[in-house]
């Protein structure tokens, strides 16, 4: 289910099919494993914005096994800092760093997203270039310690914010009340923040992409 | 009509409607006039990529009233070349370009897009930043015109391109046929070009970003 009509989903998906070479098996992996990996307007998206940016520092939230993280490396010279809360999907990344040689790029962190943050924040870490993709019930919690987290002129990319257009009011089971009710709050706050240039776009599952102001 | 959920389209658009001060009398004199305007999604979307760009020189096609030149030129220190074939609007846009105190910095052009582009390749000129929202069944011809001004690293971005999903396969009226064989065109000579990297978003009526190699 998608709130974008399906000829256009279908349309979009195949036009940016396009993804390197060395990530054809995670990206089957993936799929095999039922592991939810960004969709391909959405990959082709991150790539974009990238290569505009050139990052040199680069958190991620939500490695799950570390397609997007390998996307963005493969695509600029940064080093990525990423955070993982299921052994499993740490583990299994981790082998796909060492795979791609990029292991000497990467750090990674296992454990809840929200206290490794807090570490990072205590530490004085700065990044030019965050992407959050994890837990969307904790997305403004995130992106609260991602404020801290940001560089001047940095930017701040979250996926998923509206969760097959439920966020925007389309019909949801009682069990997705708080997801909807906190996704609300997240762009509510985002959309509204006088620190950040906001855009939040149609793509993949909705893109809020933040450019902290100077 | 949009190829977008309606609840969605409604929810984007009231979140991302924040436009600079300055232009709140031009976005409402286009609504007032029926002058085609940027959708509030895609303003938003274009803020964020001309500051993460910079550009220096930005070209223009289709300037209409000059809203989003304005915009443009608001958020940068660019220099905007912007052509436009209605001798109505280039006069209404040089008329808000004139009151936003901008006219140091722009060089409007009165005509065909096509041939002035041929014109501004034949002065080798360059220009880091390209934004073509003209006659849709032109886009393939001011591509390939752009490619030839477009700088290194620069960037292209297409505006309709999805043309309310007609361009995805939405049914559509007989005369819409060749700027549905046009688009698909476009989208697929774009989608497919080594030379750049290119995200199609489902953004306003469909964006087109180009990124050029180095």
């Amino acid at each position: 289910m998608s709130y974008i009509d399906d000829h256009v989903l279908t349309y979009v998906d195949k036009k940016m099919n396009y993804i390197e070479p060395q990530l054809v098996a995670i990206r089957e992996l993936g799929l095999k494993e039922k592991v939810p990996i960004i969709t391909n307007d959405a990959a082709a998206f991150l790539r974009t914005q990238i290569i505009l940016k050139r990052p040199t520092r680069i958190l991620e939230v939500g490695t799950a096994i570390g397609f997007s993280g390998s996307l963005m490396l493969l695509n600029c010279g940064a080093h990525l800092t990423t955070i993982e809360i299921s052994e499993k999907s740490y583990e299994v990344a981790r082998n796909h760093f060492k795979s791609l040689n990029l292991t000497d790029r990467v750090q990674q962190y296992l454990g809840d997203a929200s206290e490794v943050m807090s570490t990072l924040v205590e530490q004085g870490q700065t990044f030019d270039f965050i992407f959050i993709d994890a837990a969307k019930g904790q997305y403004l919690d995130y992106f609260h310690k991602a404020e801290r987290l940001v560089a001047s002129g940095g930017m701040i990319l979250t996926d998923n914010v509206l969760f097959k257009g439920i966020t925007a009011g389309l019909p949801f089971a009682r069990r997705q009340k708080t997801i909807y009710t906190r996704l609300n709050a997240f762009v509510d706050y985002t959309s509204n923040h006088k620190g950040f240039y906001s855009s939040l776009m149609t793509v993949g599952d909705g893109i809020m992409l933040s450019i902290r102001k100077d």
